[in-house]
């Protein structure tokens, strides 16, 4: 059997299924699924679908993906970035929510979703993540936490905004309408928020002091989401919250996702497509993203195109329960880690236990007050809003932190998939800037050492016929009109110049517009009686500029091996020369 | 008076106006006016226009260009890539020619020229210009100028050609209409393109060989198109071609372009905008190449921003003369430069004697042929199909060779801008590709040197607790995932590595994402017992890192000065050591 069907059928890591690993893989993966359950109707009631649709999302998608996926510790299943993305895209469209045509939208995503992700497996795209700047992915993601948690201010306080508004449109509707404001949704939601921010930091801090233990006392804490649920829930039925105007889940039909080949039929695919992209190349993205973080810890890899492969079988599994597109969501996936995931086991306990839920439990939930679940997302989205990535773009570059300031208001302000567009595009065009206009230095020799320096920043020797130019960047089609600018500028400021040598140190590379440049600039500045010379040109580089003729087309001009052979043969009547070495010609240079 | 203004109104060059200066500018003058007057009435026909208006293309625009711009012999006026431009975008927006609404929206093109260009100038974007590949510069026009000369069949053979099909189309309404051809049509024109062909380089021979020298000879052949022209416009008077069937230019009305504020008023400017931007952009970039290109042959300067200026100014004076946009011209301005153009008196010279033409001499024009127009015009843009740089850009890297070839390809089969906006997208995609997998490779020192050479390609001394990888590419958001992946794995694969050291001599810059990545790179890495240390840090790539505060979370990790530094401090028990010399650990590292 070929290795990699094997793999298929008998996953490497089955193996290591034993004793303490097993134990491990136990424990993480009933966290997992304590966290997953509340969070998983949180994430379909975001995304507009029933509740129980959010625990189909945790049951098939993630056994597939641990059958095909690199990494150990990946949680997949709904994520909040997809849910959004699910709502924004149908509310676009003209569908109405509640309506089984939104339901039917939201698995035309997935299944456009799992073709999109084993296209790009079998193009073996998996590379493409990486073409995404960190800051524009930051800002996105910020963005999309602010246009979440926006979604979710209706639930907690009764006031209806329109959905279709941007943001400042949707403060205005809030601020309008102060009467429409309903107490107990309010005090219900409000009181639920807090008890959740309470026990996120401060009360792991109390019992860990209580002699929990660090790792217990964050254990403990993992599970107090689904305990504040409960309790809500508990409470709501104590207090016959609904009749006082507090909306509920309500009824969950109890049982397994009914297995439907429905998913095919693809109505409206064509307008579905590209929120599907964005969809999927976010959703992937973000797995590959914790994947990695949590592979590198334990020295092992990821394979960016089984993740691809993997992914696609998981949203296969979505559309095949009927529910919205999965993604591997970077919280849980941290938290199963944390709580000691070895192996894709703890998916597969994961996935029974909200499976086992979804069979038995779901009665529980029919008080749960919805404000309860909107703070919920709340909670869950807050740390994705990135101040600290902002600051430290802003402060290191500034088109970073344009890029990713640009990407924030453009997702909150006008459109979540247009501000991610406009990001993208924005970093191209920060990048052409940047190259595009490289540091250009005229060196001259550190006296009596073979060292060359800028002229600006040391005193060097240097010489009246001989130009020494530094050009710090590879040369190519945003740079090449400039480099040629700085070069005849600096030649007609100095008309003793007979030689200029080009130091290619860091030039990693030529393409053909620059390639086009330094033969028009070799001609024009023999027009003008100068001799255009290179030195210190890599190795590949090298090879390319002689097969393209360039090397030939030099003339008189040479190739040195480094800056100092370049002087030794060219310089004469060095001025500015402190305790000066002979300037003796010396024939060692290399014409290859 | 500030010497910005002042050079406004007394332009530099008039004080070098005078001597043998003020008699090469004569003689430049006239022969690019020579050239200008047939040329200009074909550009004219080929966007649509009546022939007339090219003369007017050539009076105001190029006196305005000699007021304000910085180059010594642009010839500005008609070109034949903005005419094909002109004509398209109308033709695309459902204009019909010989309309008076196809005269008003060619100008309200230059109008909008006038506009786009000033507005560039004002925010000084004159570099802009250099973002274009020039392989996709040269499939652009190269596909133009075939989109120009399937424009011109129909008059050289009389068969129809629907206009708003694609080259395809046209090739086969040319097949299936052979009955459409007319005889006295194809002579006519044939028999100029055969006169025009021989004109340009045998006959120069012929005249250099007859004894007038290379200089005379190559000015005599310069003028052989308006004999060429004026020769077939008498034949074409004693033969009564017209009543044959051989449609001509007839009458054109004598007199100066009547100046009107009309254009101002700008009917439909929203739908003609796309097509302005190209327009204006494509003029601007030909006429800085080749500005720039004769500047360089003097050791004179040309100022980017100062040319959008004047361009500007030219097309304000297009606009007002009700004509189309204007720009500089490659060849002509060549031929102007050739014979022997020193200052903008020789542009302001060819200005007054097509003023002169248009006002005596269009009578002489009345029988001049179409078809000989249409010869003249091919002729012209024949040099602009590049079929050598697409050869030598797939020669020397295939990514450019595919750009330029794609360019073309859409230029000529699917629509003449979208052509060019395909070739943009994909020189920066193929930007993105080059520099996303940029060469990294395992290090070692040869033996008995302070240098350091790829494992791979020479015998070297290497540590096994010590990893170093030189890396040969900025960092930035698309190469620093890779880089991450080939760390990670090159660790993975070596258990007793204990120290990673990257060698940065070729990175000149490190953006946010690869900071951070460098930052999660120095986590992992310690999670995983191995420390991360930087080598050969650029000066201010070094500054920046250290404010953004990485420095610091390397912890135990090091910025060596170079690679010897790094090796003497952290390397033990090295492997291969045919000559060795003693592994002392030195403190001369340094940490800023």
């Amino acid at each position: 059997m070929p290795p990699r069907l094997r793999s298929l059928i008998y996953p490497d890591w089955i193996r290591e299924c034993r004793g303490a690993s097993l134990r491990d893989d136990l424990l993480a993966g009933v966290i997992t699924a304590v966290l997953l359950v509340p969070q998983g109707m949180a994430l379909a009631m975001l995304a507009g679908l029933p509740p129980v649709l959010g625990l189909y999302a945790g049951i098939l998608p993630p056994l597939f993906y641990a059958l095909l996926g690199s990494s150990r510790a990946l949680a997949v299943g709904p994520v909040s970035v997809a849910a959004v993305l699910v709502a924004s895209a149908l509310g676009n469209l003209g569908y109405v929510p509640g309506d089984p045509a939104w339901i039917q939208g939201a698995v035309t995503l997935a299944t456009l979703s799992m073709i999109i992700l084993l296209t790009m497996a079998a193009l073996q795209l998996g590379a493409l993540v990486n073409y995404l700047s960190h800051p524009v992915l930051a800002g996105f993601t910020s963005g999309a936490a602010v246009v979440i948690i926006m979604s979710q201010v209706p639930q907690l306080t009764g006031i209806e905004l329109p959905r279709d508004a941007a943001l400042p449109g949707q403060v205005l509707a809030l601020a309008a309408n102060p009467d429409q404001l309903r107490l107990p949704v309010v005090v219900t939601g409000g009181a639920v928020l807090l008890c959740l921010l309470l026990a996120r930091g401060p009360l792991t801090r109390v019992l860990q002091r209580l002699g929990l233990g660090e790792e217990r006392g964050r254990l403990a804490s993992r599970c107090m989401p689904l305990l504040i649920i409960l309790a809500a829930t508990g409470v709501a039925a104590l207090l016959a919250l609904e009749s006082r105007g507090v909306p509920v889940v309500g009824e969950i039909p109890t049982g397994l996702p009914r297995p439907s080949l429905e998913f095919l039929v693809l109505k409206d695919w064509r307008d579905l497509l590209p929120a599907a992209l964005v969809i999927s190349i976010i959703g992937y993205v973000e797995s590959v993203s914790v994947a990695r973080v949590l592979a590198w810890r334990r020295r092992q890899r990821i394979d960016p195109n089984r993740e691809l492969l993997a992914l696609g079988a998981a949203n296969a599994g979505a559309a095949f329960s009927g529910t919205l597109p999965v993604a591997g969501g970077f919280a849980r996936s941290v938290v199963n880690f944390e709580a000691g995931a070895r192996t894709q086991l703890a998916g597969i306990i994961t996935a029974s236990l909200v499976a086992l839920t979804a069979l038995l439990l779901t009665p529980l939930f029919h008080t749960l007050p919805l404000p309860a679940l909107a703070a919920l997302i709340i909670v869950a989205v807050l740390p994705l809003i990135d101040i600290h990535t902002f600051r430290s773009a802003w402060r290191y570059d500034r088109a970073d932190g344009l890029a990713m300031a640009i990407t924030f208001l453009g997702v909150v302000l006008v459109d979540i998939e247009l501000g991610l567009l406009a990001g993208l595009c924005l970093s191209v065009i920060a990048l052409l800037w940047r190259t595009s206009h490289p540091h250009v230095a005229i060196v001259g020799r550190v006296p009596g050492t073979s060292y060359y320096r800028n002229v600006e920043r040391q005193e060097v020797d240097t010489w009246p016929n001989l130009l020494l130019l530094r050009i710090d960047e590879s040369l190519y089609f945003a740079n090449s009109a400039y480099i040629e600018q700085v070069v005849g500028n600096t030649v007609a400021e100095r008309p003793a110049v007979r030689h200029v040598v080009l130091i290619c140190t860091a030039v990693n590379h030529i393409d053909h517009s620059a390639l086009e440049t330094l033969h028009g600039m070799t001609e024009n500045l023999r027009e003008a009686g100068v001799t255009l010379h290179l030195a210190a040109v890599k190795g590949p580089v090298l090879d390319r500029l002689q097969a393209s003729g360039l090397l030939d087309a030099l003339g008189d001009g040479q190739v040195f091996f480094n800056t100092e052979q370049a002087v030794l043969t060219l310089g004469q009547d060095r001025t500015k020369a402190p305790d000066a070495t002979t300037d003796t010609a010396s024939g060692e240079n290399r014409k290859p």
